[in-house]
């Protein structure tokens, strides 16, 4: 048997960057983490130690802030496309770069004050390589949503282990990751996300669910009807379950009202949502 | 040398308890982290394992939901009122109980939907003691705030070890833990926590800093300012250094544009702001 | 443009079930994280809620709680590959399952009694799938190994963002995170695993590192020598930076001595290692 | 109203610091989180912003790293002793300082590599003050223990939410928060360290319980008597729950084998074993 090298990639992690607009007032911040991963041949670093074709991930780390101050007041999908280019473009031996960001939002409360809003991570994952070019991956993380009525669970298989008493009525709640890959690398990227997140929210609020399976789909659906610039949409919704305490057992009833927050296990539900002419994924996803 | 028992207490942590107000639409929730803690005469349990004095854990844990069924919508002040006298007024042994309760926010996106606001937590500590009565501590924590400008720090002390320069124009920023104590057990809970939040915003953001402890007491008179049922506010600041980087090497300008976030050491600010006529604090603090 | 259902699948995650075996002392635990995730026919319950071919998550839990006491005492690699089956088998319409386990670690410290180990975390991810039949990848995670010395990093690729000084003598640390897939689905796991490791701290051990690139490939190719079980080698390297600390201010000296723990941002060096005849991996990995 | 500044105290929170010492092999490893909170006369600082008597945070930081270099291998009451004193009698207004460490454990696996252990975190809080002197509170904590049988619990109180069944025969398990008193600040730390954490493990493992507050107490005498430098114990020790699996609706037996692991919530005992000659506490404790 021989021992042969396949995939490899590096780079830096989890660069924290926060660059501050003073342009107008409220000042707005771009508060970001951002990961690197370059590909290309690599071979002889593997083999034998020889580093003259590995740049640095400390250099990586520094074109983040380099970049942060060059670039200015731009949307995360531009600094993560411009970076991956970089590296592609001007390194030789890097075939392709990933670039991973996550964006923490803020609120003003002042003139240059900020409170840090505490909800979803905006997240892009951007791809380039030096033969299919550039494909983007928008989505967020850690919205946390629940509906406390309009959602059934019955009807479903059984076999020898199942327990589960079947509902018409229970709490439904998820903390959405989702992402959704673009048709192009270039679009109103605000706007993009802001409909997204909506779209989100919206399907989430007004489908009645008789399973998170469904209300993954109709989230899917949603997505790429108000947001044509992309073509495929990926969920991952753990079910946060929600059980109904009994409390027969003191004498008092319980109509849907007093709930135990369960940590684990959760269910997990994941899914994909494509249009039905969306263009092959090529090396987009992770 | 003989061992002797000194101080103890016992009790649940974290019973993860949510209630939903089906009463008006758009619904609420009432979604909290409870931790009980009762003291009294506990030596035989110790000293032998006889368990006649113990009321189990796992009663505290039904107790918390078997009220949150019983009070209904209430503040969670209330809350943890009611369910420390429950436990020294009815149980033979107990002659103190501390309840701490975590409450998480959520905003409605709908007739019954809502999504988790992720921001800061709102804590309520209660001890209810069988001689001393009654004490309420009210607080939050993870509010982070940030200033883009109007903070300085120079001409402080120095010694060998001193690097640091001095800067008349930094980021300040800070994840807020307070603590307020109430003169008495009965107030509009709702509304002092509302002007207690505000006070600390809109302290932070309205001092021009010299020092992250100028700002800490600023907060501090100003919620004793806003909110008169208060006579004590501890605070804990930690400092969230925001270094900005160094892009001289690359030939480029940092005008207070670019910086790093760092995540440890930090610096940590710590102190507490009384009104001159407060009372002893008793028990209140654990 | 219409929506399509793509990929997708849905399970419980996280089961924290703990074996106690007391056929002979001193007694021993299997405390696993066991995480279920089902694929097959699922297209009805996305697009209308119709839950007949769903087995609950609920199920999935109670199963794992079942076969843990039907099993008893065997090896991660068994018990996943055995539940896996189970739902591939007995349930209509789910064609492949894939099971993932964390199995943490106790050491005896009396006839039946023990201390958590804390150190490492065994992994064992299985797939199974009614056409291609059973994968399973070991591994582990959480092994934090660091060398003082013989590590240098030199010679690396320049641009004009590039400051990092060379050097011939620094700290390498890292977190071990491996997998190593298996030609087939029967092997001496217990020994399997046991090689494994002891394979990855040797190779970490003894490589004269001028890259951490060199180490991991170094790493996976002791891992195939050691384990001919395995077939390939995924590894994926943070590289936990140790930075020397100027004391040169304080007139200090700091040879090789005093060092700053990073957390963030950390290099992260990803690759994989093949037997070159290693069989297609089919859907071995996640 | 007038609102006046009451406690407070300032530092640098979690300083990484990592010193090799190469003097022999194995090589071995201090790695240290070090938080430094200094107290005195901060009046000035808090009202107007006036810096002088403040030395910066980032000074205690390179103290900690300088101090680590002059020092060179030693215990780390020892280290915290010299930094908490340094700052008290070199800092003008720095009335008391209190050092906060934790030490990670490493294991030699190769004349220069380490395995990190993984296992419990050894604590030291020192406190030194320009009056009282020097107090030294040894601990540690994330020491995981359990045991398999020799746990009962049965004839606790009850009330109307009492449900709990009792138990001849249950899995007991915890993780040990232990911190213990020295009666002066000159010790053998390393040997006092080893027979304070041997005994808590030992009392674990020999006591039959009743209660955690049995087993509690009986940790605390140990250490009191198998550490005579130590005069008074505090222990935090959360019941983590493990709940035997109901297999019943399975038909299959769950003799004490099959659990599962609960995380919340959890039981918490807290208590205090002083030996009756202990001398007053003072400023030790935080």
């Amino acid at each position: 048997m021989m021992a042969i090298l396949g995939d490899n990639r590096y780079g830096k992690a989890e660069v924290r960057v926060v660059r501050v607009d003073r342009s107008s007032e409220p000042h707005t911040l771009s508060d970001w983490n951002v990961s690197v991963s370059l590909a290309g041949d690599m071979r002889e670093v593997h083999l034998s130690g020889a580093n003259d074709r590995v740049l640095p991930t400390d250099t990586q780390k520094n074109t983040v802030y380099a970049l942060a101050q060059q670039l200015g007041a731009v949307e995360p999908e531009v600094f993560a496309l411009t970076l991956a280019r970089h590296f592609v473009d001007r390194q030789a031996g890097i075939s392709r770069a990933r670039v991973q960001l996550h964006s923490y939002g803020w609120t003003a409360v002042g003139p240059h004050s900020l409170v840090r809003s505490g909800a979803e991570v905006r997240t892009v994952t951007v791809l380039h390589d030096e033969q299919s070019g550039s494909w983007v991956v928008g989505g967020l993380r850690e919205l946390t949503l629940l509906n406390t009525t309009d959602s059934e669970f019955w009807g479903f298989a059984r076999d020898e282990f199942t327990t589960l008493a079947e509902t018409t009525d229970r709490i439904l709640a998820t903390s959405v990751e989702a992402r959704w890959r673009f048709r192009n690398a270039d679009c109103n990227w605000a706007a993009a996300y802001a409909r997204a997140r909506q779209a989100l929210v919206d399907a989430f609020v007004s489908t009645y669910s008789y399973s998170l399976q469904q209300t993954l789909y109709a989230m899917g659906c949603r997505v790429l009807a108000e947001v044509p610039e992309a073509c495929e949409v990926r969920l991952a919704l753990p079910n946060k379950h929600h059980f109904l305490v009994d409390l027969q057992p003191f004498g008092q009833p319980n109509d849907n009202e007093v709930y135990l927050a369960a940590d684990r296990p959760y269910g997990l539900i994941e899914g994909q949502v494509l249009a039905d002419d969306a263009p092959d994924a090529g090396p987009a996803w992770p």
